[in-house]
């Protein structure tokens, strides 16, 4: 999984007629301390997430797995809130 | 999925016999901003887009599951036009 | 499978209902002389492993073949501690 | 797909039993304009390409789906000979 | 499929029940020059190579298509043994 942050949504008419039934979110990838790096996603949200939440998504075929997605043409999909980082010397709270 | 902008098409006749029924087209990934990005594809066209629209493409398994890439020897399909990106402080219309 | 070193856990509890029973991990990507490199992934933890091991992570569809992950939404798992790498000149152990 | 330029063969006698009845060449990733990129792969050629031409290469478990692929153990095969780029504003023949 | 160079091999005790039976070796990907690239795969032998020989791998689910890693959990494993390259202008033999 990728740890990202949400950081805005899609908004599309014109699609596959299976991207119906869940948002489209606009991710950017995080460092383990949530510094932004250079790496964009569009995932289903299949959680209910807003802006500026830390989530983990999966790709490939296994985002087509989740219960929102089913046999939905996605490549892409957050499937977890991230609370919580523990790090060795550290926690992070998001 | 990927977002990306549609910057021209590919003609080919020697090919895989099942690469027929849809245009190729070449798309170049863009920034959250529509900022051009170094990383090309060629993606199977599933809903009639032109030069300079802006498409969300699907990459690896998922883009033969399209009804028009069924089956279909393609490993990246575009399968939305982008209309708009909402971002927390600013909206993008394409 | 890539080679990687434990550098912390994620604490999630809004989660796709299949990701429970294993941890998730934080994993860096590492060299083959384990210097860090700068690439993460947060991978479901099949064999128990802590803070600063060294492990090997499989991705992709892989990752939902192992016993503990059968069937769970997950694109990461960890699958071996690795306790030694050898090269031509010199022995890792880790 | 990604756009490529074959640039090589390999010879290889000790191999899985799955890797025989067509060739495997060394293709090398182009930008738009054909521009070589410092990113290479060794494709199945299911379609007699010679050295210098342009290609689509699919990857992954696509590879294993066209005629002569099928069965084969290979992640990347030369799915379709690129005969000319159509962009905004020029067209590339290649 | 990636070109790679054999640099070592993995020590693991712990690990999934299935990544036994094969020997896992840490690949080093090159250029078609042969030059060494700065990204690394543990890979499962399933030819039976050493070190500093020159190799095919493939990665994701068909590295579980082989006879010898079938039903394995491994996401990448060495097909074939490179003995030549052959370019344009040169011939590099391994």
């Amino acid at each position: 999984m990728k740890l990202v942050k949400v950081i805005g949504s899609i908004t599309s008419t014109i699609k596959d007629s299976t991207l119906d039934g869940f948002k489209l979110m606009l991710v950017q990838a995080v460092d383990f301390d949530l510094k932004e790096k250079d790496d964009f996603f569009v995932a289903a949200d299949t959680i209910g997430l807003g802006e500026g939440e830390i989530a983990l998504i999966v790709t490939g075929s296994t985002a087509k797995r989740t219960e929102m997605t089913r046999h939905k043409n996605v490549d892409a999909a957050i499937v977890a809130k991230v609370e919580r980082i523990d790090l060795e010397s550290s926690v992070i709270e998001s």
